[in-house]
């Protein structure tokens, strides 16, 4: 049995976990921010996380309809504010639609996703339905990966400009408005898991939980590498850049 | 086989359901507006309406999740904003809370729940679990309910006013936010269902959606008017009334 950890042992268990286990670790995330990746690969990459962003409302959504303290909800609710935005145009959805646009990717070919890797499809519903499904204290500490995004968005935002002539700032103004969302939500869910998770059981579902919400955006990079560098075996109906023949 | 409706025949059948099972027509309700009640009457309806309320935000949220269209889940976030406001103190539920206070209920007791009637607690589970489970159209045309709240809002205002002189205008400051937020609301959730109902089977699932959902309202005053009214068989461990002698 887990001894109880203090409250800034479990923090530091969680941070471990981010050290060992967060997506920048993949490979493809070192291609994509070394600028190595091609046109077509960066599009399937962008492709693949829209589905990933459109789902990440219904998911705050879902963890706020079992949350009874009306203030947890008020600050839940400001990240479906961020990625849904006030009107028409605005929020991390449409952000990310800049960029797909600007990759030269079709609009409605993206919001339909039609064109998605299954290891995509299945790992989102994995991580909604995780939250839907699971105590409140899981669903909260699941969102922690934010904790190791500013990190990697100041590296992913000065690696692609730098490294391809078809990104610039204004297609990347999603992880702009990010770096300042995520260490607010990271904050309040960080100080929520440190002051709920006060037995060994919980301690090990939150830490379990952030290692299973790695392992969502872990294996999204798998699917998107396998598929798109190496080998480079594009599922049936999956997108195919265009520089490869097939579009 | 019901007939295929024409949207505005529809609406038709949708306001008919409501004029023959809204909650308006309660004898509860009769004696609410009439002055009729005694104070411990109106503090037990209140405290039980509290559940209902603190409720509502769960149910929008739930809601919330399964819409993939952004700009709906902008307008039904409104919802959450009108229920939890943007601050402590502020939003529906914190101006029910004010009413409670009002009419001399503990806090702490209200927001517990502890005093509720089963009957209101089956029914308020019945309505969030309904609003999970059913499709997203019979969710939405679940809410319709309130095409007419108004009419019974400024007659319950004014008659309680002038009924109960252990209510003042500030008690009942929740009423007047909802004069501008259910018309609003309904607008929008009605224009919604008739857009999308556009199958007899669907249009017959709208239709039992409200009728369910006036049922949710209505048993909530059954369980009053039994409880506190007529026969006045208050269920163990529900709130008692301090003048019937046992507070």
């Amino acid at each position: 049995m887990t001894p109880l950890l203090s409250p800034s042992e479990l923090e530091q268990r969680l941070r471990r976990i981010g050290a060992e286990r967060y997506h920048n670790l993949h490979p493809f995330h070192k291609l994509l921010h070394g600028g190595r990746l091609t046109r077509g690969q960066v599009q399937a990459w962008a492709l693949n996380r829209y589905y990933y962003q459109s789902c990440i409302p219904l998911k705050d959504a879902a963890l706020m309809s079992r949350v009874e303290d009306p203030a947890i909800r008020r600050e839940w609710r400001r990240r479906l504010v961020d990625h849904d935005g006030e009107a028409e145009g605005e929020g991390g959805i449409a952000r990310w639609l800049a960029l797909t646009d600007g990759l030269g990717l079709d609009r409605a070919y993206v919001v339909s996703t039609r064109g998605i890797l299954p290891g995509t499809r299945f790992a989102v519903e994995a991580y909604v339905r995780f939250v839907r499904e699971r105590s409140l204290l899981e669903a909260i500490a699941s969102s922690l990966t934010e904790l190791f995004s500013p990190a990697i968005i100041s590296e992913r935002v000065s690696g692609m400009l730098a490294g391809y002539d078809f990104v610039s700032e204004n297609t990347l103004a999603y992880f702009n408005a990010r770096l300042t969302q995520a260490p607010r939500d990271s904050d309040f869910a960080l100080a929520y898991v440190k002051r709920e998770a006060r037995t060994p059981e919980r301690q090990q579902a939150a830490l379990d939980a952030l290692t299973f919400k790695c392992d969502v955006l872990w294996s999204q990079l798998d699917a998107l590498h396998y598929a798109y560098v190496s080998p480079g075996h594009v599922p049936p109906g999956a997108f195919v850049p265009a520089e490869a023949g097939r579009s």
